[in-house]
């Protein structure tokens, strides 16, 4: 069977075709850094209630207007607005009544002349020396929220302020799309548990620990399903449990070539299958897998880490936003910075390369430091703080080039 | 007593007496996030043998030396390497062993050949048809890390890619900084629970949630104590329980004059305590209190939510990354990015001021949009992507100026 290496542009298109999992309601204190998956609708007015925005007195504005300093308003104080309660009297013509931020404008009241701009003359008199407008210092009962207009859109990442605000409304409950699970399977005969003392020739399970922490920085969850050696009918069980247990299967394969065909053959050994993706046109990560079996996407990613880590950087964060709900968002964490390149990079002529890099400050300016070392070294992941991208149809950047740094978390200490 | 208002660089400062918690054992699969409260030093050679980075042939380089397409080098073909194992022959001169990515090199060989530049002549031979340098394709048996060198340091903010640095020595558990556990508390008379409906001239509780999403977001713990009225004993029997229980106390006063002054009676109450902050000249949030209770620093924040989250965002957050000895890392998703202002931000010399401000993209360009509206409106927050500083000594920003915003957490869909 013959199949094109995709490019980078093509797998997106496919990753679009896999579309959101369904919501669930959860408690507001459980929603933050979900994705909300109906819009909210303000269910009443906010506050509801006239409110002072100022320390001060409450008035009728028309009682100040000409007021200043040399010639001031004088007002007669009738009591205090306790926070929390309907006042009890109204403010007549020259009357004041002391008020707090937050509290209820009484009857008869327009307006806040803020406590700064008022002089105590005795117990019941107060001088005000500077002139209002109607509604000055105060909040409508509908200039939060007016009941019935859109507060948050469908898709959207709550943040603090987005749970702040449906505090306000009372929504103790809010619906959110279903976090995306991840089962993860290592493969290759050189893989041994973490926690054994490899022998000569062999590794141990690194990509089992990146992966699913990857999971849980996209908002995801990873159900580990650890090391598989390869053999295509324990592959298979492991791929039918991932499939019966997750929404996607990943798995990673060993870096041999008999290992990267072991994942081919499970998957299309599957009913209903269909292979999207075998190879995609970047470095490093071009032999990745991508079939659809039912309705769920297995990947079959590289072994090495760094090259897994660009795939997951690349195309599964999308593919989680998508399963997600998050639409065009894709993950808080792995934004572009701007920076400059500190030398040259060079990359050959129709494949698009994503090059590790350091950021740094120097003079004051962002740089961005490639890091050079050979494929297959984990210890150049660990320097990276990001990966600048070199675009298919160019054979390289040029130091004091302006490049985008994606996939950015910095170690430590770079203000950025 | 009186007490000068503090700028922010001098709360900063007062803000670095606070030390890192200690420090617990957590399995590698849990340490995602965490902040590594112990250098890391390699505990042995990685890989450990002599590797292959591509597929191909292990050979004596020297047998490939002149090697070009018109004039190969013939090799015998003596079997193949089997992933995971010790190759079980040697490569003797004229010699090669096939070999996959990651498999280890047999006794003899020093160099592989890309598959791509040799050619099958029958079983037994093959002609390769470049010439490779000793080493060339080999990683060293400490390439990635040599026994006893450094790879991670404390203090850093652990990544996917650091787990799989641990996970490929071994480590499989580590030591973090303990999260800390913050303490919160709303007051204020006029403040109900959000599953109750409020009378006229009452809110519902919205800064429980703001400030523990806030704590979720910057690695801490919230412990929500609750409602608490403005009277002395609930507030103090409430602050006595959170010092207890927690690492730090923060109370979001209700907005009245009252409500601020009974929290700076509560913490003067206690009995090894020193006011560090009253006021600082920052708006919103200037009415903050700081005080040092015991070991422990307790916050007073003004009662507006929008005033409390700019106080979170730029004092709470380097608080808490000291407290989790972060250093000088703050939080992963409260970086600055830059942008250009769309039009002009007038401001009071003298003190610094915090606008919110909109993220969009326009002509490819990233602009920040001022959102103005009444002081105590949580819609403004909710609108917000991120906070644009004007320091103290100007009186303004410009259209057209290039800023930094802060507090970055785009709702959805902004590129940056």
């Amino acid at each position: 069977m013959f199949f094109k290496v995709k490019t980078s542009e093509e797998v997106f298109q496919i990753i679009e075709q896999f579309g959101p999992l369904g919501d669930e309601r959860v408690p507001l204190e459980k929603a933050f850094g979900r994705i909300l998956s109906r819009d909210i609708i303000s269910p009443e007015d906010l506050p509801g209630f006239y409110r002072s925005s100022m320390d001060g007195y409450a008035v009728r504005a028309k009682d100040t207007f000409g007021a200043t300093e040399s010639l001031p308003a004088m007002l007669e104080v009738k009591g205090e607005v306790i926070m929390g309660q309907v006042p009890t009297g109204g403010v007549g013509p020259g009357e004041a009544v002391k008020i707090s931020t937050g509290g209820m404008l009484p009857e008869g009241a327009d307006g806040v002349v803020m406590v700064e701009y008022s002089h105590v003359l005795d117990e019941n008199t107060i001088e005000v020396n500077r002139a209002i407008s109607p509604l000055e210092h105060v909040i409508l009962p509908d200039d939060d929220f007016k009941k019935g207009s859109p507060v948050l859109e469908k898709g959207c990442l709550l943040r603090p302020q987005d749970l702040g605000v449906m505090a306000g409304m009372g929504l103790s409950g809010v619906y959110v799309y279903r976090r995306p699970r991840v089962a993860i399977i290592s493969t290759g005969d050189e893989v041994v548990p973490i926690d054994q003392r490899p022998k000569p020739g062999q590794v141990r399970d690194i990509n089992t620990y990146t992966l699913s922490a990857f999971c849980w920085q996209a908002g995801a969850e990873p159900l580990a399903l650890g090391l598989c050696k390869d053999n295509f009918e324990e592959l298979k069980a492991r791929v039918e449990k991932g499939l019966g247990e997750a929404d996607t299967v990943w798995i990673s394969g060993g870096s041999s070539v008999g290992s990267r065909d072991m994942t081919l053959k499970v998957f299309e050994s599957f009913r209903d299958v269909e292979l999207l993706v075998h190879g995609i046109s970047i470095s490093p990560g071009k032999p990745t897998i991508i079939a659809r079996i039912g309705s769920k996407a297995a990947f079959g990613l590289p072994g090495h880490t760094a090259s897994a880590m660009v795939v997951a950087e690349i195309f599964l964060n999308p593919f989680l936003s998508r399963l997600s709900g998050k639409g065009n968002f894709t993950s808080p964490l792995s934004r572009e910075v701007e920076a400059e390149l500190t030398r040259n990079i060079e990359s050959a002529s129709g494949r698009e390369d994503y090059i590790r890099v350091r950021l740094i400050e120097k003079d004051g300016k962002r740089m961005a430091e490639p890091i050079f070392g050979k494929s297959g070294l984990i210890s150049t992941l660990v320097e990276a703080d990001g990966l600048v991208r070199v675009e298919r149809n160019t054979e390289g950047l040029y130091e004091g080039d302006r490049v985008k740094v994606l996939f950015i978390r910095p170690k430590k200490g770079v203000s950025c």
